[in-house]
């Protein structure tokens, strides 16, 4: 299962606004068309908006290199284009990750817009490639942490982390695609994900297509599951996590946490380093989007409230670092003290 | 905002299923069309099945003397039609309250079938009518239990326990509606409860025809709204309390006790007399009930997950003593150690 592909100098993305229903795929020829997929989901999952807003910029690059009558502003274009697209989902730290990491090739020497874009479509390849590789890599180290026991396991997951959030085969659920070749999977067990049911909708989908158990539950039955000893451990995804190692995800991760917590189940998040955001301390200071009240008042056009009731509809909460039993990134599994761990993931990686 | 009503002998009721969209009556003769409105939810409340079955059992004794050609065959159709109502739902302990005090009618000196069809009818509207004095006096208690410090508040409740879930002013919603009188309603927070969205349909449009302040929020994002401030209590229903004070109410209930303990939010349940087994000490010994897959997997007939995934659904959960801030009655607020206060509770109603 892809989430997008790079193919004849176009965006093509799978719209998982449709799924499970339909498989309909766009081609994405203007950057516009990727930002507002980006915006409305059709394309999620903080490393795949990271890859498709990195593809997006070469789209961007090509129309500001057409605009422009010079260099100069052939790149205020791109600049412009390039600010427009960072504006278009503020909690996932990946899309504004792709986006300076493109932004960067800029401070060359260079003077030729044509190179500049094949440089921009190079390093939008290789953050896809990357991210395949990181995918991998997360799922090793997940498998070795908690495959240790050699025993089955009961699995709790939240949302889509898994090959439609990527371009790979997914964070959570790439450790899940690990230990299952492990056969160490009983059993998953998918929250629904409200208000835009990922979870039923992707997660279940994908796990299906590959013949891993799946149980799907709507978010407010976690608890319940627990109570009944039905989950060994959950793991989730991750959209920002900051240095001390609070965790954005999407919203019901935090209630989640609470809840393992009050079960004695171990708690993990599973992403790259490319989430981390090493400018915020503390996950109280991370953006959280508010998203349109009707995605909670109705369902594919299907009014399930009273259309006027007010509705509060954060796309993210913030699981703080207490909650958490470990992060795992492809360089390992990071524990507390979190500060510590994630200053010497840093180091590792930044030197 | 009336769940149902006894008129001209036969049972009209509110189809819930179809609200906020439309308000569609249903005018039930027969106690079967009872039973199924009980199994769809239709009407549903622990409070108002128990009224509802009531009114079918005066259906049911109707049609037992047409069928019988004698009062003992009269009694044995009436008792077969009674056993079968009880099985409609499991859980909510109301539905087989109703109907035992109903079939308590029956241990008497009586051989007029015509006579105890009317007794039936007459300890039908009593049942009705206390409802709608116990809802007036938990309103009451709980107003003066959170009343107290005279400050604004803002509640979260968790499904509906309003008027549509009894015959009156409602049991948690009552106590909401208590507090508004008095201007102490800052705003109301509604989970919207999946899969069956009682919150984001009925509760919200309760409220709103009230004109009290509401906000939807999807069952996920209650441990946001706390971790925000945005919480000062919780006030939920019962469809069955035991002994030692667990209380079975709908799915999401227990999730929610637990997230509010971890804010330190006070947590209440409010439910009339009826709501207690004195049979069951334990939570765990409460049945639940398991409902359809397809309440999880479709909406309004729309796939909103694969066709085939399987599912957990169970219709609700129980919430340990522990967790309990105060069980809001109407004889008065009850609090731990709750083996003792309900002891006290039985002995006073039934010396």
């Amino acid at each position: 299962m892809k989430s997008l592909a790079w193919e004849n100098k176009a965006l093509t993305l799978l719209d998982q606004t449709k799924l499970p229903n339909e498989m309909i795929y766009l081609h994405c020829t203007d950057w516009r068309e990727v930002a507002e997929a980006i915006k409305m989901l059709r394309v999620r999952g903080a490393p795949a908006i990271g890859v498709a807003a990195a593809y997006a910029l070469v789209l961007a690059a090509r129309e500001a290199g057409q605009h422009g009558i010079d260099f100069a502003e052939q790149m205020n274009f791109f600049k412009h284009f390039a600010a427009e697209l960072k504006k278009a989902r503020p909690t996932a730290i990946n899309l504004a990750w792709a986006i300076e990491r493109i932004e960067a090739l800029i401070s060359t020497t260079d003077r030729d817009f044509v190179t500049f874009i094949d440089r921009i479509e190079a390093e939008a390849i290789a953050i896809e490639e990357e991210d395949k590789v990181l995918n991998k890599a997360i799922a090793a180290q997940g498998a070795a942490e908690l495959g240790k026991s050699g025993k089955k396991m009961r699995i709790l997951t939240h949302c889509n982390a898994g090959a439609l959030a990527t371009a790979g085969m997914g964070t959570a659920l790439g450790v899940v695609r690990a230990l299952a070749a492990q056969h160490l999977v009983a059993m998953v067990y998918a929250d629904e994900t409200r208000p835009l049911l990922q979870g039923a909708r992707l997660t279940t989908f994908e796990l299906m297509a590959d013949n891993i158990p799946v149980t799907l539950l709507t978010d407010n039955m976690a608890a319940y599951a627990m109570q009944q000893g039905l989950i060994d451990v959950v793991i989730v995804g991750a959209d920002r996590i900051t240095t001390e190692g609070d965790v954005a995800n999407k919203i019901g991760t935090y209630g989640l946490s609470i809840l393992a917590k009050a079960h004695n189940i171990p708690f993990y998040v599973a992403a790259p380093y490319s989430t981390f955001d090493f400018t915020l301390e503390k996950g109280t200071d991370i953006p959280i989007e508010m998203r349109d009240p009707n995605e909670v008042r109705s369902l594919y056009g299907i009014s399930i409230a009273p259309t006027q009731v007010p509705v509060l509809n954060p796309a993210f909460d913030v699981t703080p670092h207490e909650y958490i039993t470990g992060i795992i990134t492809e360089k390992g599994v990071l524990k507390a003290p979190y500060n510590q761990s994630i200053t010497i993931l840093q180091k590792s990686v930044e030197g």
